[in-house]
Protein backbone atom coordinates (compact mmCIF):
# COMPACT_ATOMS: atom_id res chain seq x y z
CA UNK A 1 0.00 0.00 0.00
CA UNK A 2 1.50 3.13 -0.89
CA UNK A 3 0.05 6.67 0.83
CA UNK A 4 -0.56 9.15 -1.89
CA UNK A 5 0.47 11.88 0.35
CA UNK A 6 -0.81 14.80 -0.76
CA UNK A 7 1.09 17.36 1.96
CA UNK A 8 4.57 16.43 0.71
CA UNK A 9 3.47 16.62 -3.21
CA UNK A 10 1.94 20.10 -2.37
CA UNK A 11 5.43 21.27 -0.96
CA UNK A 12 6.94 20.25 -3.94
CA UNK A 13 4.38 22.16 -6.02
CA UNK A 14 5.04 25.18 -4.15
CA UNK A 15 8.49 25.01 -4.56
CA UNK A 16 8.17 24.44 -8.02
CA UNK A 17 5.86 27.61 -7.92
CA UNK A 18 8.44 29.34 -5.75
CA UNK A 19 11.23 28.76 -8.63
CA UNK A 20 9.04 29.95 -11.60
CA UNK A 21 8.08 33.16 -8.80
CA UNK A 22 11.48 33.42 -8.45
CA UNK A 23 12.61 33.69 -11.93
CA UNK A 24 9.91 35.87 -12.90
CA UNK A 25 11.37 38.53 -10.80
CA UNK A 26 14.83 38.03 -12.02
CA UNK A 27 13.49 38.60 -15.78
CA UNK A 28 12.06 41.98 -14.82
CA UNK A 29 8.23 39.99 -15.42
CA UNK A 30 5.36 40.86 -13.69
CA UNK A 31 4.90 39.50 -9.91
CA UNK A 32 1.59 37.13 -9.83
CA UNK A 33 -1.21 38.61 -7.50
CA UNK A 34 -3.94 36.60 -5.98
CA UNK A 35 -6.77 38.47 -4.35
CA UNK A 36 -9.32 37.03 -1.90
CA UNK A 37 -12.60 38.61 -1.13
CA UNK A 38 -14.26 37.61 2.81
CA UNK A 39 -17.42 38.75 3.79
CA UNK A 40 -18.06 38.26 7.85
CA UNK A 41 -16.04 36.77 10.43
CA UNK A 42 -16.77 33.11 9.69
CA UNK A 43 -14.52 31.19 11.38
CA UNK A 44 -13.37 28.48 9.10
CA UNK A 45 -13.50 31.00 6.26
CA UNK A 46 -11.51 33.16 8.03
CA UNK A 47 -8.30 29.94 8.36
CA UNK A 48 -8.90 28.97 5.10
CA UNK A 49 -8.28 32.65 3.79
CA UNK A 50 -5.51 33.40 6.03
CA UNK A 51 -3.88 30.16 5.21
CA UNK A 52 -4.41 31.38 1.16
CA UNK A 53 -2.39 34.10 1.65
CA UNK A 54 0.13 33.09 3.65
CA UNK A 55 0.93 30.54 0.69
CA UNK A 56 0.92 33.07 -1.50
CA UNK A 57 3.55 34.95 0.49
CA UNK A 58 5.59 31.72 0.96
CA UNK A 59 5.65 31.50 -3.44
CA UNK A 60 6.82 34.96 -3.25
CA UNK A 61 3.36 36.24 -5.00
CA UNK A 62 1.74 39.25 -4.12
CA UNK A 63 -1.56 38.84 -1.84
CA UNK A 64 -4.41 41.29 -1.03
CA UNK A 65 -7.40 40.38 1.25
CA UNK A 66 -10.33 42.21 0.93
CA UNK A 67 -11.84 42.18 4.44
CA UNK A 68 -15.37 43.17 4.76
CA UNK A 69 -17.95 43.51 7.45
CA UNK A 70 -20.59 40.31 7.50
CA UNK A 71 -23.60 43.49 6.84
CA UNK A 72 -21.73 44.31 3.63
CA UNK A 73 -24.37 45.22 0.65
CA UNK A 74 -25.01 42.73 -1.86
CA UNK A 75 -24.12 46.19 -4.23
CA UNK A 76 -21.09 46.95 -2.69
CA UNK A 77 -19.67 44.08 -2.96
CA UNK A 78 -20.13 43.72 -6.60
CA UNK A 79 -18.58 46.99 -6.96
CA UNK A 80 -15.56 45.47 -5.16
CA UNK A 81 -15.83 42.55 -7.58
CA UNK A 82 -15.68 45.06 -10.36
CA UNK A 83 -12.76 46.43 -8.90
CA UNK A 84 -11.20 43.85 -9.18
CA UNK A 85 -12.16 42.47 -12.79
CA UNK A 86 -10.98 46.54 -13.35
CA UNK A 87 -7.69 46.44 -11.51
CA UNK A 88 -4.62 45.85 -13.75
CA UNK A 89 -2.25 44.58 -11.28
CA UNK A 90 -4.43 41.55 -9.93
CA UNK A 91 -3.90 38.30 -11.88
CA UNK A 92 -6.83 36.23 -10.25
CA UNK A 93 -8.70 36.19 -7.30
CA UNK A 94 -11.15 34.61 -5.22
CA UNK A 95 -15.03 34.89 -3.17
CA UNK A 96 -14.63 32.57 -0.24
CA UNK A 97 -17.93 30.91 0.24
CA UNK A 98 -20.03 30.80 1.94
CA UNK A 99 -21.28 34.29 1.73
CA UNK A 100 -23.92 35.52 4.46
CA UNK A 101 -27.67 34.75 3.28
CA UNK A 102 -28.45 38.33 2.33
CA UNK A 103 -26.28 38.10 -0.73
CA UNK A 104 -26.85 35.99 -3.82
CA UNK A 105 -23.76 33.79 -4.20
CA UNK A 106 -24.62 32.86 -7.82
CA UNK A 107 -24.94 36.63 -8.55
CA UNK A 108 -21.57 37.23 -7.40
CA UNK A 109 -19.58 34.21 -8.81
CA UNK A 110 -21.36 35.35 -12.12
CA UNK A 111 -19.96 38.54 -11.74
CA UNK A 112 -16.37 37.29 -11.56
CA UNK A 113 -14.34 38.05 -14.52
CA UNK A 114 -13.78 34.55 -15.97
CA UNK A 115 -10.00 35.39 -16.76
CA UNK A 116 -9.29 36.34 -13.23
CA UNK A 117 -11.46 33.09 -11.88
CA UNK A 118 -8.59 31.22 -10.39
CA UNK A 119 -11.56 28.99 -8.30
CA UNK A 120 -13.06 28.04 -11.74
CA UNK A 121 -16.31 28.79 -10.70
CA UNK A 122 -17.40 30.58 -13.51
CA UNK A 123 -20.26 28.74 -16.26
CA UNK A 124 -17.07 29.43 -18.79
CA UNK A 125 -14.87 28.01 -16.97
CA UNK A 126 -17.09 25.10 -16.22
CA UNK A 127 -17.82 24.95 -20.14
CA UNK A 128 -14.47 25.30 -20.83
CA UNK A 129 -13.56 22.42 -19.14
CA UNK A 130 -16.14 20.28 -19.49
CA UNK A 131 -15.40 21.36 -23.93
CA UNK A 132 -11.81 20.34 -23.36
CA UNK A 133 -10.36 24.44 -23.76
CA UNK A 134 -8.00 25.94 -21.80
CA UNK A 135 -9.59 26.95 -18.32
CA UNK A 136 -8.91 27.41 -14.73
CA UNK A 137 -9.59 23.81 -13.36
CA UNK A 138 -11.46 24.01 -10.14
CA UNK A 139 -8.78 23.48 -7.22
CA UNK A 140 -9.90 20.21 -6.08
CA UNK A 141 -9.98 17.96 -8.92
CA UNK A 142 -7.17 19.89 -10.25
CA UNK A 143 -5.18 18.54 -7.17
CA UNK A 144 -6.36 15.21 -7.14
CA UNK A 145 -5.48 14.77 -10.92
CA UNK A 146 -1.90 16.19 -10.07
CA UNK A 147 -1.70 13.58 -7.27
CA UNK A 148 -2.55 10.63 -9.50
CA UNK A 149 0.16 12.02 -11.75
CA UNK A 150 2.96 12.22 -9.68
CA UNK A 151 2.04 9.08 -8.21
CA UNK A 152 2.08 7.37 -11.64
CA UNK A 153 -1.27 5.58 -11.14
CA UNK A 154 -2.47 4.19 -14.24
CA UNK A 155 -5.87 5.44 -15.32
CA UNK A 156 -6.31 4.72 -19.10
CA UNK A 157 -8.90 2.07 -19.59
CA UNK A 158 -9.81 1.90 -15.88
CA UNK A 159 -13.32 2.10 -14.22
CA UNK A 160 -13.33 5.26 -11.95
CA UNK A 161 -16.51 5.39 -9.94
CA UNK A 162 -17.56 8.47 -8.81
CA UNK A 163 -19.66 8.90 -5.52
CA UNK A 164 -20.64 12.32 -5.16
CA UNK A 165 -22.15 14.69 -8.00
CA UNK A 166 -21.57 17.97 -6.61
CA UNK A 167 -20.58 20.92 -8.71
CA UNK A 168 -16.98 21.36 -7.27
CA UNK A 169 -15.53 17.95 -6.71
CA UNK A 170 -17.72 14.98 -8.37
CA UNK A 171 -19.19 16.25 -11.20
CA UNK A 172 -15.74 17.83 -12.62
CA UNK A 173 -14.01 15.03 -11.55
CA UNK A 174 -16.33 12.72 -14.00
CA UNK A 175 -15.86 14.78 -17.34
CA UNK A 176 -11.76 15.21 -16.17
CA UNK A 177 -11.04 11.36 -15.80
CA UNK A 178 -13.11 10.72 -18.86
CA UNK A 179 -11.48 12.69 -20.86
CA UNK A 180 -7.91 12.74 -22.90
CA UNK A 181 -5.62 13.83 -20.23
CA UNK A 182 -2.88 12.83 -18.42
CA UNK A 183 -4.97 10.99 -15.52
CA UNK A 184 -7.41 10.62 -17.76
CA UNK A 185 -9.11 8.11 -20.31
CA UNK A 186 -10.45 5.90 -17.91
CA UNK A 187 -14.05 4.69 -18.16
CA UNK A 188 -15.99 6.95 -15.59
CA UNK A 189 -18.92 5.97 -13.59
CA UNK A 190 -20.77 8.31 -11.22
CA UNK A 191 -22.94 7.56 -8.30
CA UNK A 192 -25.08 9.27 -5.80
CA UNK A 193 -27.75 9.23 -3.15
CA UNK A 194 -30.02 7.71 -5.93
CA UNK A 195 -27.93 5.10 -6.83
CA UNK A 196 -29.36 1.35 -6.22
CA UNK A 197 -26.12 -0.65 -6.40
CA UNK A 198 -23.31 0.97 -5.10
CA UNK A 199 -21.49 -1.80 -3.23
CA UNK A 200 -21.73 -3.64 -6.80
CA UNK A 201 -20.23 -0.82 -8.34
CA UNK A 202 -17.27 0.16 -6.38
CA UNK A 203 -16.38 -3.68 -5.98
CA UNK A 204 -15.77 -3.56 -9.44
CA UNK A 205 -14.06 0.10 -9.70
CA UNK A 206 -9.98 -0.22 -10.25
CA UNK A 207 -10.49 4.00 -8.60
CA UNK A 208 -12.98 5.22 -6.06
CA UNK A 209 -12.84 8.80 -5.34
CA UNK A 210 -15.32 9.04 -2.52
CA UNK A 211 -17.16 12.86 -1.85
CA UNK A 212 -20.38 12.31 -0.65
CA UNK A 213 -19.43 14.16 3.28
CA UNK A 214 -20.64 11.11 4.87
CA UNK A 215 -17.74 10.05 7.36
CA UNK A 216 -15.97 6.48 6.84
CA UNK A 217 -18.52 5.48 4.41
CA UNK A 218 -16.46 3.37 2.13
CA UNK A 219 -15.59 0.31 4.45
CA UNK A 220 -13.34 -2.52 3.13
CA UNK A 221 -16.04 -4.87 2.23
CA UNK A 222 -17.10 -2.48 -0.73
CA UNK A 223 -13.59 -2.49 -2.14
CA UNK A 224 -11.20 -4.90 -4.10
CA UNK A 225 -7.91 -5.71 -3.69
CA UNK A 226 -5.51 -3.30 -5.68
CA UNK A 227 -8.02 -0.30 -5.64
CA UNK A 228 -6.82 3.11 -5.80
CA UNK A 229 -8.59 5.43 -3.21
CA UNK A 230 -9.24 9.26 -3.00
CA UNK A 231 -10.72 10.32 -0.40
CA UNK A 232 -12.32 13.71 -0.51
CA UNK A 233 -14.44 13.68 2.87
CA UNK A 234 -13.41 15.81 5.72
CA UNK A 235 -15.92 15.71 8.52
CA UNK A 236 -15.66 16.53 12.33
CA UNK A 237 -16.55 13.92 14.44
CA UNK A 238 -16.70 13.90 18.15
CA UNK A 239 -14.11 12.49 20.17
CA UNK A 240 -13.64 12.78 23.70
CA UNK A 241 -10.23 11.00 23.65
CA UNK A 242 -8.74 14.18 21.88
CA UNK A 243 -7.97 17.22 23.61
CA UNK A 244 -10.29 19.29 20.91
CA UNK A 245 -12.82 17.21 21.57
CA UNK A 246 -12.80 15.79 17.37
CA UNK A 247 -11.19 14.18 15.23
CA UNK A 248 -11.27 14.38 11.37
CA UNK A 249 -12.30 11.62 9.67
CA UNK A 250 -12.91 11.40 5.72
CA UNK A 251 -15.47 9.30 3.90
CA UNK A 252 -13.15 6.74 3.74
CA UNK A 253 -12.81 4.11 6.77
CA UNK A 254 -9.32 3.99 6.77
CA UNK A 255 -8.39 0.99 8.92
CA UNK A 256 -10.64 -1.48 6.66
CA UNK A 257 -10.00 -0.16 3.51
CA UNK A 258 -5.96 0.54 3.50
CA UNK A 259 -5.07 -3.13 3.73
CA UNK A 260 -6.74 -3.79 0.20
CA UNK A 261 -5.74 -0.61 -1.39
CA UNK A 262 -2.66 -0.37 -4.04
CA UNK A 263 -2.86 3.36 -3.65
CA UNK A 264 -4.76 5.61 -0.64
CA UNK A 265 -4.86 9.23 0.48
CA UNK A 266 -4.80 9.89 4.39
CA UNK A 267 -6.90 12.32 5.53
CA UNK A 268 -6.28 15.23 6.86
CA UNK A 269 -2.67 15.33 4.55
CA UNK A 270 -4.37 14.04 1.11
CA UNK A 271 -6.41 15.51 -1.01
CA UNK A 272 -7.14 19.04 1.35
CA UNK A 273 -3.50 20.70 1.07
CA UNK A 274 -3.49 20.15 -2.74
CA UNK A 275 -5.92 22.43 -3.09
CA UNK A 276 -4.45 25.18 -1.66
CA UNK A 277 -1.19 24.31 -3.78
CA UNK A 278 -3.61 24.41 -7.39
CA UNK A 279 -5.09 27.97 -6.66
CA UNK A 280 -1.45 29.20 -6.46
CA UNK A 281 -0.78 26.97 -10.07
CA UNK A 282 -4.00 28.34 -11.10
CA UNK A 283 -2.69 32.28 -10.42
CA UNK A 284 1.03 31.47 -11.93
CA UNK A 285 -0.93 30.56 -15.18
CA UNK A 286 -3.30 33.49 -14.93
CA UNK A 287 -0.30 35.89 -14.60
CA UNK A 288 1.55 34.36 -17.25
CA UNK A 289 -1.35 34.48 -19.51
CA UNK A 290 -1.06 37.92 -19.14
CA UNK A 291 2.41 38.16 -20.26
CA UNK B 1 -40.66 -4.17 -26.87
CA UNK B 2 -41.96 -0.79 -27.74
CA UNK B 3 -40.59 1.36 -30.50
CA UNK B 4 -39.14 4.91 -29.12
CA UNK B 5 -41.06 6.63 -31.92
CA UNK B 6 -39.21 10.08 -32.70
CA UNK B 7 -41.23 11.04 -35.79
CA UNK B 8 -44.35 10.97 -33.62
CA UNK B 9 -43.22 12.52 -30.35
CA UNK B 10 -41.60 14.96 -32.77
CA UNK B 11 -44.35 16.14 -34.76
CA UNK B 12 -46.40 16.36 -31.44
CA UNK B 13 -44.00 18.79 -29.97
CA UNK B 14 -43.96 20.60 -33.67
CA UNK B 15 -47.88 20.78 -32.51
CA UNK B 16 -47.32 21.93 -28.91
CA UNK B 17 -44.61 24.60 -30.24
CA UNK B 18 -47.65 25.78 -33.38
CA UNK B 19 -50.02 26.46 -30.70
CA UNK B 20 -47.89 28.77 -28.19
CA UNK B 21 -47.07 30.42 -31.49
CA UNK B 22 -50.32 31.12 -32.16
CA UNK B 23 -51.23 31.81 -28.90
CA UNK B 24 -48.07 34.46 -29.06
CA UNK B 25 -49.51 35.84 -32.08
CA UNK B 26 -53.26 36.53 -31.26
CA UNK B 27 -51.79 38.12 -27.74
CA UNK B 28 -49.80 40.78 -29.72
CA UNK B 29 -46.48 39.27 -28.76
CA UNK B 30 -43.38 38.71 -30.88
CA UNK B 31 -43.10 35.84 -33.18
CA UNK B 32 -39.80 33.93 -32.86
CA UNK B 33 -37.22 34.28 -35.33
CA UNK B 34 -34.38 31.54 -36.10
CA UNK B 35 -31.70 32.53 -38.47
CA UNK B 36 -29.47 29.62 -39.82
CA UNK B 37 -26.27 30.72 -41.21
CA UNK B 38 -24.89 28.32 -44.29
CA UNK B 39 -21.40 28.66 -45.74
CA UNK B 40 -20.27 26.79 -48.77
CA UNK B 41 -22.73 24.16 -50.57
CA UNK B 42 -22.33 21.37 -48.74
CA UNK B 43 -24.92 18.57 -49.60
CA UNK B 44 -25.45 17.39 -46.69
CA UNK B 45 -25.41 21.00 -44.85
CA UNK B 46 -27.78 22.27 -47.08
CA UNK B 47 -29.97 19.53 -46.83
CA UNK B 48 -29.93 20.33 -42.38
CA UNK B 49 -30.27 24.24 -43.15
CA UNK B 50 -33.24 24.15 -45.22
CA UNK B 51 -35.65 21.23 -43.08
CA UNK B 52 -34.55 23.64 -40.45
CA UNK B 53 -36.10 26.67 -42.22
CA UNK B 54 -38.97 24.44 -43.34
CA UNK B 55 -39.71 23.89 -39.67
CA UNK B 56 -39.57 27.35 -38.65
CA UNK B 57 -42.32 27.64 -41.42
CA UNK B 58 -44.54 25.25 -40.05
CA UNK B 59 -44.73 25.79 -36.67
CA UNK B 60 -44.84 29.66 -37.29
CA UNK B 61 -41.72 31.10 -36.52
CA UNK B 62 -39.98 33.57 -38.41
CA UNK B 63 -36.85 32.02 -40.09
CA UNK B 64 -34.09 33.66 -41.94
CA UNK B 65 -31.51 32.38 -44.15
CA UNK B 66 -27.92 33.20 -44.31
CA UNK B 67 -26.27 31.88 -47.41
CA UNK B 68 -22.63 32.56 -47.88
CA UNK B 69 -20.27 31.80 -50.47
CA UNK B 70 -17.53 28.91 -49.62
CA UNK B 71 -14.99 32.03 -50.09
CA UNK B 72 -16.42 33.88 -47.57
CA UNK B 73 -13.29 35.24 -44.96
CA UNK B 74 -13.52 34.68 -41.54
CA UNK B 75 -13.75 38.50 -40.91
CA UNK B 76 -16.75 38.67 -42.91
CA UNK B 77 -18.93 35.95 -41.41
CA UNK B 78 -17.91 37.32 -37.96
CA UNK B 79 -18.85 40.58 -38.75
CA UNK B 80 -22.17 38.80 -39.95
CA UNK B 81 -22.33 37.11 -36.89
CA UNK B 82 -22.07 39.94 -35.00
CA UNK B 83 -25.02 41.50 -36.79
CA UNK B 84 -26.71 38.77 -35.40
CA UNK B 85 -25.77 39.33 -31.95
CA UNK B 86 -27.32 42.85 -32.49
CA UNK B 87 -30.35 42.15 -34.22
CA UNK B 88 -33.65 42.78 -31.64
CA UNK B 89 -35.64 40.81 -34.11
CA UNK B 90 -33.24 37.62 -34.19
CA UNK B 91 -34.36 35.71 -31.03
CA UNK B 92 -31.36 32.66 -31.94
CA UNK B 93 -29.39 31.17 -34.35
CA UNK B 94 -27.25 28.73 -35.57
CA UNK B 95 -24.19 28.21 -37.81
CA UNK B 96 -24.40 25.24 -39.55
CA UNK B 97 -21.02 23.21 -38.80
CA UNK B 98 -19.07 21.86 -40.62
CA UNK B 99 -17.09 25.79 -41.92
CA UNK B 100 -15.07 26.04 -44.70
CA UNK B 101 -10.94 24.73 -43.52
CA UNK B 102 -9.61 28.30 -43.48
CA UNK B 103 -11.92 29.77 -40.94
CA UNK B 104 -11.68 28.52 -37.40
CA UNK B 105 -14.68 26.99 -36.01
CA UNK B 106 -13.92 27.73 -32.32
CA UNK B 107 -13.43 31.16 -32.97
CA UNK B 108 -16.61 31.45 -34.50
CA UNK B 109 -18.43 29.95 -32.30
CA UNK B 110 -17.23 31.45 -29.39
CA UNK B 111 -18.25 34.77 -31.02
CA UNK B 112 -22.04 33.54 -30.50
CA UNK B 113 -23.84 35.44 -28.05
CA UNK B 114 -24.72 32.78 -25.52
CA UNK B 115 -27.77 34.72 -25.73
CA UNK B 116 -28.65 33.50 -28.85
CA UNK B 117 -27.42 30.25 -28.92
CA UNK B 118 -30.13 27.63 -29.42
CA UNK B 119 -27.28 25.35 -30.70
CA UNK B 120 -25.99 25.27 -26.83
CA UNK B 121 -22.47 24.77 -28.32
CA UNK B 122 -21.10 28.16 -26.52
CA UNK B 123 -19.13 27.44 -23.74
CA UNK B 124 -21.07 29.55 -21.23
CA UNK B 125 -23.87 27.42 -22.13
CA UNK B 126 -22.31 24.25 -21.53
CA UNK B 127 -20.82 25.50 -18.26
CA UNK B 128 -24.57 26.17 -17.02
CA UNK B 129 -25.80 22.43 -18.47
CA UNK B 130 -23.04 21.53 -15.91
CA UNK B 131 -23.75 23.41 -13.29
CA UNK B 132 -27.64 22.62 -13.63
CA UNK B 133 -28.62 26.21 -14.16
CA UNK B 134 -30.96 27.55 -16.80
CA UNK B 135 -29.51 27.35 -20.15
CA UNK B 136 -30.42 26.31 -23.90
CA UNK B 137 -29.59 22.66 -23.88
CA UNK B 138 -28.19 20.81 -27.16
CA UNK B 139 -30.62 19.57 -28.94
CA UNK B 140 -29.63 15.83 -29.25
CA UNK B 141 -29.38 15.05 -26.25
CA UNK B 142 -32.17 17.61 -24.96
CA UNK B 143 -34.69 15.32 -27.42
CA UNK B 144 -33.31 12.26 -25.91
CA UNK B 145 -34.57 13.56 -22.67
CA UNK B 146 -37.85 14.37 -23.96
CA UNK B 147 -38.52 10.66 -25.35
CA UNK B 148 -37.52 9.03 -22.65
CA UNK B 149 -39.66 11.51 -20.42
CA UNK B 150 -42.89 10.85 -22.83
CA UNK B 151 -42.27 7.33 -23.10
CA UNK B 152 -42.41 7.44 -19.57
CA UNK B 153 -38.71 5.35 -19.15
CA UNK B 154 -37.92 5.14 -15.80
CA UNK B 155 -34.20 6.05 -15.27
CA UNK B 156 -33.68 7.18 -11.67
CA UNK B 157 -31.37 5.10 -9.95
CA UNK B 158 -30.99 3.31 -13.01
CA UNK B 159 -27.43 2.40 -14.50
CA UNK B 160 -26.69 3.81 -17.83
CA UNK B 161 -24.54 3.31 -19.85
CA UNK B 162 -23.07 5.76 -22.63
CA UNK B 163 -20.97 4.77 -25.10
CA UNK B 164 -19.18 7.80 -27.01
CA UNK B 165 -17.53 10.98 -24.68
CA UNK B 166 -18.50 13.35 -28.06
CA UNK B 167 -18.96 17.44 -26.71
CA UNK B 168 -22.47 17.27 -29.17
CA UNK B 169 -23.87 14.09 -27.68
CA UNK B 170 -22.25 12.07 -25.21
CA UNK B 171 -20.66 14.01 -22.79
CA UNK B 172 -24.03 16.16 -22.27
CA UNK B 173 -25.95 13.02 -21.95
CA UNK B 174 -23.85 12.07 -19.26
CA UNK B 175 -24.15 15.08 -17.19
CA UNK B 176 -27.87 15.47 -17.93
CA UNK B 177 -29.20 12.15 -17.13
CA UNK B 178 -27.07 11.79 -13.65
CA UNK B 179 -28.31 15.08 -12.94
CA UNK B 180 -31.71 15.47 -10.81
CA UNK B 181 -33.93 16.09 -13.17
CA UNK B 182 -36.93 14.77 -15.12
CA UNK B 183 -34.91 11.90 -17.18
CA UNK B 184 -32.36 12.09 -14.50
CA UNK B 185 -31.33 10.81 -11.57
CA UNK B 186 -29.03 7.92 -13.39
CA UNK B 187 -26.04 5.67 -12.56
CA UNK B 188 -24.47 6.91 -15.63
CA UNK B 189 -21.07 5.73 -17.04
CA UNK B 190 -19.24 7.37 -19.45
CA UNK B 191 -17.41 4.60 -22.06
CA UNK B 192 -15.06 5.57 -25.02
CA UNK B 193 -12.33 3.81 -27.36
CA UNK B 194 -9.95 2.99 -24.25
CA UNK B 195 -12.96 1.68 -22.08
CA UNK B 196 -11.18 -2.23 -22.17
CA UNK B 197 -14.56 -4.50 -20.66
CA UNK B 198 -17.73 -2.58 -22.93
CA UNK B 199 -19.43 -5.67 -22.99
CA UNK B 200 -19.47 -6.34 -19.46
CA UNK B 201 -20.37 -3.23 -18.73
CA UNK B 202 -23.12 -2.86 -21.25
CA UNK B 203 -24.59 -6.62 -20.11
CA UNK B 204 -25.17 -4.76 -16.87
CA UNK B 205 -26.76 -1.43 -18.24
CA UNK B 206 -30.64 -0.69 -17.71
CA UNK B 207 -30.33 1.85 -20.20
CA UNK B 208 -27.46 2.25 -23.05
CA UNK B 209 -26.85 5.50 -25.18
CA UNK B 210 -25.06 4.36 -28.46
CA UNK B 211 -23.13 7.13 -29.41
CA UNK B 212 -20.27 6.09 -30.95
CA UNK B 213 -20.85 6.32 -35.07
CA UNK B 214 -20.23 3.10 -35.93
CA UNK B 215 -22.78 1.13 -37.67
CA UNK B 216 -24.33 -2.07 -35.93
CA UNK B 217 -22.02 -2.14 -33.17
CA UNK B 218 -23.90 -2.75 -30.00
CA UNK B 219 -25.08 -6.50 -30.72
CA UNK B 220 -27.83 -8.48 -28.95
CA UNK B 221 -24.72 -10.53 -27.20
CA UNK B 222 -23.85 -7.25 -25.69
CA UNK B 223 -27.12 -6.46 -23.54
CA UNK B 224 -29.74 -7.66 -21.02
CA UNK B 225 -32.77 -8.41 -21.16
CA UNK B 226 -35.27 -5.73 -20.81
CA UNK B 227 -32.70 -3.03 -21.52
CA UNK B 228 -33.72 0.93 -22.82
CA UNK B 229 -31.77 1.36 -26.28
CA UNK B 230 -31.02 5.04 -27.62
CA UNK B 231 -29.90 4.70 -30.73
CA UNK B 232 -27.75 8.26 -31.81
CA UNK B 233 -25.85 6.61 -34.52
CA UNK B 234 -26.88 7.59 -38.43
CA UNK B 235 -24.54 6.18 -40.87
CA UNK B 236 -24.64 5.72 -44.66
CA UNK B 237 -23.81 2.16 -45.26
CA UNK B 238 -23.06 0.70 -48.80
CA UNK B 239 -26.21 -1.32 -50.37
CA UNK B 240 -26.74 -2.44 -53.68
CA UNK B 241 -30.11 -3.21 -53.08
CA UNK B 242 -31.24 0.43 -52.64
CA UNK B 243 -31.85 2.54 -55.40
CA UNK B 244 -29.85 4.76 -54.11
CA UNK B 245 -27.18 2.44 -53.27
CA UNK B 246 -27.17 3.16 -49.45
CA UNK B 247 -29.28 2.40 -46.30
CA UNK B 248 -28.72 4.33 -42.95
CA UNK B 249 -27.56 2.40 -40.42
CA UNK B 250 -27.38 2.95 -36.36
CA UNK B 251 -24.55 1.92 -33.84
CA UNK B 252 -27.17 -0.21 -32.73
CA UNK B 253 -27.73 -3.94 -34.64
CA UNK B 254 -31.86 -3.59 -34.62
CA UNK B 255 -31.99 -7.03 -35.65
CA UNK B 256 -30.44 -8.60 -32.35
CA UNK B 257 -30.84 -6.37 -30.00
CA UNK B 258 -34.63 -5.35 -30.39
CA UNK B 259 -36.15 -8.53 -29.37
CA UNK B 260 -34.22 -7.99 -25.67
CA UNK B 261 -35.77 -4.48 -25.55
CA UNK B 262 -37.97 -2.70 -23.62
CA UNK B 263 -38.09 0.24 -25.41
CA UNK B 264 -35.63 0.83 -28.03
CA UNK B 265 -35.13 4.20 -30.81
CA UNK B 266 -35.52 3.28 -34.71
CA UNK B 267 -33.41 4.59 -37.05
CA UNK B 268 -33.77 6.15 -38.79
CA UNK B 269 -36.85 7.44 -37.27
CA UNK B 270 -35.68 7.87 -33.86
CA UNK B 271 -33.26 10.06 -32.05
CA UNK B 272 -32.86 11.93 -35.41
CA UNK B 273 -36.48 13.68 -35.86
CA UNK B 274 -36.01 14.88 -32.27
CA UNK B 275 -33.26 17.31 -32.74
CA UNK B 276 -34.92 19.84 -35.12
CA UNK B 277 -38.21 19.92 -32.46
CA UNK B 278 -35.53 20.80 -29.54
CA UNK B 279 -34.41 23.32 -31.45
CA UNK B 280 -37.63 24.86 -32.40
CA UNK B 281 -38.45 24.75 -28.80
CA UNK B 282 -35.13 26.72 -28.00
CA UNK B 283 -35.88 29.13 -29.92
CA UNK B 284 -39.30 29.68 -28.65
CA UNK B 285 -37.41 29.48 -24.77
CA UNK B 286 -35.44 32.43 -26.40
CA UNK B 287 -38.11 34.17 -27.49
CA UNK B 288 -40.27 33.49 -24.20
CA UNK B 289 -36.97 34.80 -22.20
CA UNK B 290 -36.90 38.30 -23.94
CA UNK B 291 -40.84 39.04 -23.53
Amino acid sequence: MTLLDGKKTSNDLKEEIKASVDLRKTTGKKTPHLAAVLVGTDGASMTYVNSKVKACEYVGFSSTLLDMPADTSEATLLEKIEGLNNDPDIDGYIVQLPLPKHIDEQKVLMAVNPDKDVDGFHPTNVGRMTLDMPCFLPATPYGILELLERYKVETAGKHVVIIGRSHIVGRPMSILMSQKRPAGNATVTVAHSRTSNLKELCLQADIIVAALGIPEFLTGDMVKDGVTIIDVGITRVEDTSKKRGYRLAGDVDFKSVSPKAAFITPVPGGVGPMTIAMLLKNTLLACERRD
